[in-house]
């Protein structure tokens, strides 16, 4: 059974607790849930991942060669600042989708560069929680190709 | 039944006849043939509209407010030059999905930028064929909602 | 009698029915018909034409040479991208009042650079309707002196 | 009576007398004569003030809130450099016109910015001294709405 | 007998009408048959195209492919501003020639970038008519070899 | 007892009387009380000085050097434009601390910017009148070290 | 009691051991039991705390929220460089005080830029072990109000 | 007798009491004393003006125009921000010769550039006090021819 | 019997030995033999120089004025550094076309700015060999006109 | 005898195993050998430490200071956005070297500005294992002086 | 005898010759013959020294130090594109005056930054001979002190 | 046996005799020598030229591809300013290895960039003499593989 690993960046742990006209309502336990039943439902397993750490992701992204299939990945405020997570996807050679709950660009000026853009298969964002589900969806189809 | 509206932008009249290494082998016929599919299992209706010309994008959008319930948009070149496209989807008010077919972000850098991104309700890009049927998902639940 | 060509760019049509808080709450006819008043009561012919198009704006002012005094122009969208319309309005030799219903420069950035206001007699801005009116008032001084 | 202060900015006082080619001939009591025609046909009052101290016209804006209805400004040379006439117009409330002799954006480039427009309620430049003509006219309409 | 379509961009229609000592005296019928003096001499056969909206150049080049075997083109202000066109040329993979009758380089800095230049073969600007003339020798040269 | 100089700036006259979003409802003159409260608990003498004027500010701050022992200066709008507060600073030698009512690099892009602070011992910002005090407060340290 | 969390940020450990000249000669414990003492004095209590860890400050912010009535911080190199610090202040709510050590203006240009600054409720720099010290004074003084 | 206005900007009459390193020792007084003695053996009346506001600059050279046949100039800190002190040099058409002490490009780049120096006839900098006597036989020199 | 002057620029004797792919197979002395042809055909008399040395390109210029009606330059690496080429060219008043063998537009960005371009009579760059036969064919008509 | 601390940053775990046409075939583990074996031959001890994260990059240096007489560092993807880690080898006062496998300057845009060269005694760049042997090299030699 | 080394950059051989509106009549031999009146009546000794070659001047400074004891150069074109002059002129050590014909900062943008004012004493511009003329007086005072 | 040629760009001649704080002590005879000293050692035989002259390393550079197996090359001032010894790298094909006495990334910004490092192999600075012999061995094993 093909296996994605999805990765929740800095400060998701506090989705549906505050700024919820920015992020939504739903907690990241309910995220999960849902990922969960999608995942279920198109026959792959899910591996999930939280951390506040810009060195965990890149130590989790660089673990995860032979174990996973795709990636999906919010990598929240690390999207315009690290260079690092994104080394750890070009070596990782992982197909990795770049996810993120808000629209970034009609957001401040500094959130409108993503140094993951460049190395991730494609992007959603905008859509709430949904924009998860359409990047897993975009993960199963990458890895089922 | 719900109404949706997808815009082809300039040159995708000539998809998988060329340039085939960038955009793919699949027609804009096929695309369409498999918007139609999708658009049919999940109960809504569909216009599709292609144009080279911005004033007639312009023109579309602009008359599209009570006809139709959301917007699928690839303003292929024009994402990065039309102001008027941009300024057509704040003045109707129908939520909009903006797709492209390659990663923009990992392209030529006066790709990196658009101009209808900040008035979009989000943005699915690099996933091929896939990021029509995604985006259009993401429009009907917008629409569901 | 003189005549004077008035010029509205794109999403002009929609004036009135939507961003009432930007535009304010008058239709275009609304504008035209007071457009036409001030003409008759200032002794000159008026000539209308709206077009979301960018070429057909070109051509408009590219043939109006021997057939009208001066023009009078909202651009619109186009004002910051066109510089086709710029070169229409060089090559013409027309006086050429720019006009705008809202405050350019109290808006988004983009909005500050006009590519039409170098080549064209003055800039009235930011006086809802009252951008229309002062302009024609300005062109009509242009040709009487 | 509905009163409106006219505010010259630095240089001004020699109207008329040199750069004729740029400012035209008129001089500033001249163009001071048409503006007390114009307020007595329409039924205003006018105070006028020229300085060439940005800071005294600080002090003449901030003073103005209860006792002038709108401002016509020509900031002249503080237009591009000054903050703290933005921040007064800001900090006064009293609707505010800026008006400018010549075309500020068909020349040098740093005549292109102006930091007193975002505070503005609009923009009359280019048509000599039928810019403060029309800036008057659309300063009464304000006052009149 | 090989085929060269020649496309003039907008505002073209007004040469030798206007701006005389910018753009030259001759009109753009004699520059067509300057140009079909030297098809003939030459032995190519060419169609010629004028349009001022940058939605049917791109759709002229985007159906050109199996059709001619070279592209003269002087975009004019498209060459500052479209990306669409640019694009097309990409798609259609025929051999491009861009021509300018003036130093696009000695004009405004707004001229001095081409978005047709990275995707032309070639570029001849400066020498009015005889940019037509050289421009489309060198696409006859690129045909033949 | 060491001597204090508190510098208001331009537009500060108008504190409390309007902006009481940005600025809060203090009054200058009950700005001055707390800090002439202050004063005398902490054993110093203050001087106090608005102007609007650019040039009074870097007089009193030119004449300032055997007179006092630290200045305390709420540039305003001077902050973002006056190269010569910042030279006079430097040349009177006198440690001087620099306060803002609000938070200026939560404000418009251009008040980010202090041509104060690198001549400044200094900055204290964002705290309403709290910010004076604090400042104020620095300044003694400064002086009593 | 109300409960202050004061964060010292990447390479204050060091404190008063090196670069004296730019940070002065206490020690961390120093700065800390002088922040105790006031604290005392004031009637708050303080929970201290120390990393060179972006992903641990991150982390001590978001998990601040119902436990702490202020935030004092020096970010220290990570103000010019953290999104995430600055995000997860805007997501906990808690009102927080920048606080700098040296005067950041006044040292290399990278250093005059704040990711922090926006969303802080204001900043004291410069005054070495003071800037600590106000900085709790203001942090309590929100608190307080 | 040919008469020359020699201007002292701001912050200048602090010369040789402070920042000696920059500046030198020699005080205003001496510097005019320097002048004056220059004057009488060239056989011109010099008329020497000292100011710290922009605005009284303005209007000394405003005024000069039938009264001196040339001016020299040390506009200290408005060198870099004064728009009003270059028009007003531009509208007075009188010759104009900008000096300064230090040599302004090998200080802080905010002092490389000079507002003055497109509307001077020449500039001399960097020899202290010969600055000033360089730049008045430079001045003398214009005058003569 | 007119003469024209062509110059090569640096690096320009090694052509046809390597970087094969980027300028083509053909030697310098090929070139020049083709140039030669065209000349004889013309009816023009051509003196051939290269150099590596910016300074005797600028000699070579400067020398140039009673003696040629025209000049051919590739001045390739130096199109991007020399400003004192470009003024050789200014000063000596021949007319001058430039040519590049490559087409510097679609190459690295610091070939995309030409400090010749602007005082050259008009450009050919793209087309190889042809590149300098068209430029030749160029400077001749300007030359019999 | 001496000590030197060799530290590996973010992904260098990964060498070896993939992007072997950037970063060669050579493992991080056949690295540190061949290290040891220069260390041993030149007589210097060596502690090697590789870390994915910032945070424990600037303790081991923050902690080195008394305990080892150089470091030798390639910082990797924190080359171009950590300011702590700068932060960290300015306060430790160690003589340090930056290496690199590959040529960062011939590579991403992005990549071309290091924040640690400026505080680093010099840099070996480009040519892969050796880069790390010379650089060794060159911290023995700065110990040995 | 003091000795002073006089520079003349590049095409100054070309003075008196053309572009008579921009450098004036006078030729290189007259201006030379004035400096050496000035020279003699002064009581120094001159060498002057022109190239066209960036290197000749480098070397010519390189050679200068125990041999003059201060140096006019005006670097014409290299004054915008040279370091190497620049670098020559901080190792040489002898102090050098820098003087333009024309006022640089009235002219093309390009030409308004110097690499060689940071290095130089001071400089003098815009006077035309008078600049070489005031130049050798800046200097022989520089001596003499 | 292998050979390297060792270029040496302007004003190194002047080594060890000045700026010794920056460049060191040693004279460019005694780099020389100990550059010997390594070849011998190592069994390469070296070519030594030094030049003031762009054009003459252009020259030396285009010579030397069959002559040499490496070069090594300091480019000093041309680093930054010439893209034709840049093109004489990409042409000749030899490779190429950049050396730097000081550390060019601490000094002013316009040293921050090199146009030769994208050409070359890699880079040593930093490190005095030293670089110079780091960088030969680094061109050694470069040969020797």
């Amino acid at each position: 059974m093909p296996k994605i690993l999805v990765i929740h960046g800095p400060n998701l742990g506090l989705l549906g607790k505050r700024q919820l006209d920015i992020y939504g309502e739903t907690s990241l336990d309910q995220i999960n849930g849902q990922l969960e039943d999608l995942a279920k439902e198109r026959g792959v397993e899910l591996e999930i991942f939280q951390s506040d750490h810009e060195g965990e992701i890149v130590q989790k992204i660089g673990s995860a060669r032979d174990k996973v299939h795709a990636i999906v990945i919010n990598p929240a405020a690390y999207t315009h600042t690290s260079v690092a997570i994104g080394d750890a996807i070009s070596a990782t050679e992982v197909p990795t989708v770049e996810v993120h709950l808000s629209n970034i660009y009609a957001r401040e000026e500094f959130r409108h560069t993503s140094l993951i853009a460049p190395v991730a298969k494609g992007q959603v964002s905008g859509f709430g929680v949904d924009s998860y589900l359409l990047g897993l969806e975009a993960a199963i189809r990458l890895v089922k190709r």
